[in-house]
């Protein structure tokens, strides 16, 4: 069964994902903290962050095989697939099925779920988590999304915006899968905007040509050419997408054809070894993140050390400050030169300006030698160490995968 | 075999070109003549330009397998196939094997390549004619063409301008094959120049993916994606091309693969299809240029016999020929209300203008009503009658081809 495939998986990564955590939250957190990054770049990042298990966005017309494909993956229906198709399913993990409102997903704090809110009430109570125990969603979270229709009614019905919500996902999913169906070929404008939404993120997408044994071969090969011809309109890139193959029910409809059985299993096979190899990418793409907040948390302290330094004991503080706010780039060069940071490591100039507005610079922290260190440490010494843990190009390590 | 399956279509048209020929020649070519439609339009058909078989152009980058093909068509080497692949060679029946070079081809009353000539010595040297007795080669005229390499450096050799000899070549062609190999794909930019110069005749293009056979089912799908994805990039129009994918050998190289043999077979029966739907399109597109170029005749006869009526008959000839020919559009209004004219028939009035400044207007002919009638015969009797012999959407015709 796929599900099988899946649970060496789980525990491979969680040594990883627990020290990624403690890393951050003992070493780079108090760095973030001490020195205002919240105000300047983003919130310190909660264990929930860190843990989120990578996320697959499935995106689609209606009818395509979406939610079959989930419950083809999960060997079984999800708690609440059967309320309705207009909805977004997080289909996560859990130790008991169970069925969250959207609104509270989207304050629980062990949920990867909270700036969901943004989207409205519209959008929340048309969103909700189905938790499940199964070894597959012990790796991986799956996203189902309500079919799109082609015409405008439903999007003005929504009274939400699809694309914006559509985008948000994919920012923070792992893997995309675009889901077309072989025997209704149709991409409606909605459907395309939800593409254009992905651009700039195109190595995350794949495509499902979907109910590909409900045709047969030779209408299969019109369909599947007709698919790359719109989509290479439609996508600007000139690396060809990867378009799987496939026909993935729960329980197989009578009537398929079976000339291609053997294309559509090697496909399938792929995909799978696609979705396998996602909890090792997203364990890696985490590990990086968090080497690039690091390193801009650390530039973000000497900058802000450094202003503080800058400024004067009793008097004068007012016009200091907005001195050193007009001649901030002239700053960033001292800074560049005191601690020998590379030039590319700093912030935006205007935007972090607009930033420093909201402060007294005066109520800044000191540059703390105690602090840089760990966070130094976290960087030279605990990621890297992190890192190793998944040697690039391995092939041993592939063939197990 | 492939040929065999070509003989009735030979004789199935003979007396349609025949009629054509002789409605031409005795009925609206003395319209013509009598009112210098030559200098207007382009110079009176030819019996070669009327019987000229379709005309089939192969195209692609090199070592894709074009002349193979022919030779899997014809079933055995054209004339002079050995010479080599750098040239153009218009493969055509003939009662007995020959080669005719270039520039005899060129000038020869009986091959529709007068015009060629415009294309300098260095295109002539690389073109011949192939004849030879053949059965398929009674219903249509092959052109195989050199092959395409990536890079400047051929382009640069080869002395004439490539894509325009593409572009002669392709509007007097009923199809445009373009071949890419499946082990091989590749779009060079000159490549993409020869397809852009099809624009507008895309109805005409087909697409063969060949040596399917030399890669894996799952392999030929990724080739045909990528194939479709480049395609639907270069090619503007929404319609998706009809790609063939096939594998045409004149012997069958060894260790081919088999698991897609049933598909390409059934390819290649639909791509023969094609080709034997060719004479009949053919005539009917033949059917339609005379009747649009009889229709044309005939106002541009009312225009001349109109401006002669309206010259004076000794003196101020001069001045008035300045006048009507400043007047033109108001000229071309009269000859529309006076014969009932639509306005859609009538020729682009500035070129018009420039063609009637090599004429003294006192030399045309007058409106003559027997030559004039027997146009109009041919137009509302003769053609008409012609059409009635390709009754369309005739399924039991459709099934017998
Ligand atoms: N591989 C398949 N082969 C044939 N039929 C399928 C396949 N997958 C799904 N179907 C059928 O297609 C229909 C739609 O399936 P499903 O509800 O999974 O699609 P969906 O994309 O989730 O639709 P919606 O957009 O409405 O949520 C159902 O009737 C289902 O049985
Ligand atoms: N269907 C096929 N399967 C495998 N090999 C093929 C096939 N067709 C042709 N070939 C091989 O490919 C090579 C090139 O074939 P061919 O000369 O017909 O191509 P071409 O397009 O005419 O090349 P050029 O552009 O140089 O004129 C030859 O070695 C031929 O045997
Ligand atoms: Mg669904
Ligand atoms: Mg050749």
């Amino acid at each position: 069964g796929i599900n099988r495939s899946f649970i060496p998986v789980k525990d491979e990564y969680r040594e990883v994902y627990h020290d990624l955590t403690q890393i951050y939250k003992r070493k780079i957190k108090p760095l973030e903290t001490t020195y205002n990054f919240e105000g300047f770049h983003s919130g310190p990042l909660t264990d929930s962050d860190i843990l989120a298990k990578p996320m697959v966005l499935l995106l689609g017309q209606y009818s395509t095989g979406k939610t079959t494909f989930i419950k083809h993956l999960i060997e079984s229906d999800y708690p609440g697939s059967h309320i309705g198709t207009d909805r977004f399913v997080a289909v996560m993990g859990g130790s008991e099925s169970r069925v969250i409102p959207g609104n509270a997903a989207a304050v629980a704090a062990d949920l990867p779920f909270r700036g969901l809110d943004r989207f409205g009430q519209a959008f929340l109570t048309r969103f909700q988590v189905s938790q499940c125990p199964n070894s597959l969603l012990d790796s991986m979270t799956l996203i189902d999304t309500p079919g799109i229709l082609a015409g405008d009614k439903q999007r003005i019905e929504r009274g939400y915006d699809f694309t914006k919500t559509i985008e948000w996902f994919a920012q923070r999913s792992d893997l995309v899968l675009l889901f077309f169906d072989s025997h209704k070929l149709d991409i409606s404008d909605e459907f395309k905007n939800s593409i254009f939404a992905l651009k700039g993120q195109e190595e995350k997408v794949r495509v499902i040509l979907n109910k590909s044994d409900m045709v047969d071969q030779q209408q299969l090969m019109r369909v599947y050419g007709a698919l790359m011809w719109s989509l290479g309109k439609v996508i600007q890139t000139p690396e060809v997408m990867r378009v799987y193959l496939g026909s993935f029910w729960l329980n197989r409809p009578p009537n398929v054809f079976e000339d291609c059985r053997a294309l559509l299993d090697a496909e399938q096979a792929d995909l799978l070894k696609d979705l396998r190899s996602l909890p090792r990418n997203a364990a890696i793409r985490k590990v990086n993140e968090i080497v690039k907040r690091a390193r801009l948390a650390k530039v973000h302290a000497y900058i802000i050390g450094h202003l503080k330094k800058e400024m004067p004991a009793v008097f004068g503080k007012k016009s200091r400050q907005r001195e050193l706010i007009r001649d901030l780039q002239g700053e960033f060069l001292k800074v560049q030169q005191i601690y020998s940071v590379p030039a590319g490591d700093f912030p935006n100039v205007t935007a972090f300006r607009q930033s420093l507005e909201a402060y007294k610079f005066e109520n800044f922290a000191k540059i703390s030698q105690p602090i840089l260190s760990v966070a130094e440490e976290a960087l030279s010494v605990d990621l890297p160490k992190i890192m190793k843990r998944f040697p690039q190009h391995n092939p041993l390590l592939e063939l197990s995968q």
